[in-house]
């Protein structure tokens, strides 16, 4: 028995998310189908990151075993084939049988961009959410670098989430525009559900100055749901990258972070 | 009677080209139906650039004619709310009744795009041409320079194209890369039919080195279609930028050239 890394991208937009689901296509449902057909064995993979439907990646990460001969390198080459335009592995190797995606320490990098223009385009609409309201990235800078650090990001989390803690550690957030698309990058250990689209909603009412940003402390330490902005929508945003920055196995470029 | 100019963007993944077709959708028959839908009379847009089926638009520009009162600019606006995702207007304005968008000077510019990398992207694949093969942008900006001026490009015109001349003039095209993409920008006085895929399908020739840059010179005094390299596929060519540098009635955007 083998276990394979893949690092996969994806276009969410006609997904049900990663996860499989009793009703509708899902990304974990397409390689499982995949996989088993090529490599006649069931299998099963193990996803690093169940991104909701509707959100793209990157590069997120799973695994999955079997007994298959392929050299690790090639199941890319081999699965590309098969799965859909939407849908492309960008890296695959043999990994230790003990890796496991989730369980052991991560660094996530998601990326939220924002079209920002007077009218929306064909060619912003599937990974940008458009808004014609003026955005100051200046202020949506300066309320980011409220949350960067160990916190408890209750206010960020969706009311629907079970966790037993919500504290986590963002390392990093940089709001950055290029013509008219703004990117908010942000890398931590770890995210709570909807964290990300809830921090970027909260930053664009930062960004159309309806609080100054010293008031982001306030929403952060009021520990509550409602003291935030509206969850921003999926579209906007893909999981850029995954870093396993202990896995002393896997290539230097999965272990270090890219700025 | 007014006359109404129209900047259009648009994905051409889904469509017969701008044109009007017998059988299938079209960027000119979904603007027909939404104009005379939105003012209440027939109304036809005269377009400037027919671009083939699967090529895209940043600003491809229209004008149609109507009785409606609705000030020039608000036509955009009006007009967007009735629009596909894929047809955004960009800009809408009142031009003089003689302003006839093909009849007389502009200055167009196209963008192919390649994505160059190991594995095809999800993200890449509407607007880009994937290919693995490794493409050295020196030697394609060194042959696209022979094509800078004033030429007969009958070998870059498709034999089923019916012109009177072949001669035009190209004023720039720059090879530029960006991390995995590459982007060839071709500015000039007016295009055969698939001449800028021609172009492309040849630059990718000479970027892979099957031959030395200054054979171009060759491939352009020969005359000749069957000379030249393979038309490049549809969807990595976007119409970006058409200018009117003699219509004093336009605003300054639409008369000057953008680099």
């Amino acid at each position: 028995m083998r276990r394979i890394f893949l690092k996969i991208a994806y276009d969410g937009t006609n997904y049900h998310g990663f996860q499989v689901q009793p009703n509708g296509e899902t990304i974990e449902g397409v390689l499982n189908r995949e996989l088993s057909r090529i490599l006649k064995e069931n299998i099963t993979v193990i996803g690093a990151s169940r991104t909701d439907a509707g959100v793209h990646a990157l590069g997120n990460v799973a695994v999955f075993d079997t007994n298959a001969k392929i050299p690790g390198e090639k199941v890319a080459y081999a699965l590309n084939v098969s799965l859909p335009e939407d849908i492309k592995i960008q890296q695959s190797m043999e990994v230790p049988l003990d890796f496991h995606p989730r369980h052991q320490k991560t660094v996530k990098t998601y990326e939220y961009k924002i079209y920002n223009a007077r009218f929306p385009s064909p060619q912003h609409r599937l990974y940008e959410h458009f808004t014609y309201y003026k955005l100051s990235i200046e202020k949506m800078q300066a309320a980011a670098d409220y949350l960067i650090g160990e916190h408890d990001f209750k206010s960020f989390c969706s009311i629907h989430a079970e966790v037993e803690s919500t504290v986590r550690t963002i390392y990093d957030i940089k709001v950055t525009k290029k013509e008219e698309v703004i990117t908010i990058r942000i890398t931590g250990n770890g995210f709570l559900y909807n964290m990300v689209r809830i921090i970027v909603g909260t930053l664009m009412d930062a960004g159309q100055a309806f609080w100054k940003p010293e008031h982001m402390k306030e929403i952060l330490d009021g520990r509550e749901r409602s003291l935030a902005g509206a969850t921003a929508p999926a579209k906007g945003l893909t999981l850029a990258e995954i870093i396993y920055p202990e896995a002393a196995t896997l290539t230097e470029e999965n272990r270090q972070f890219h700025s």
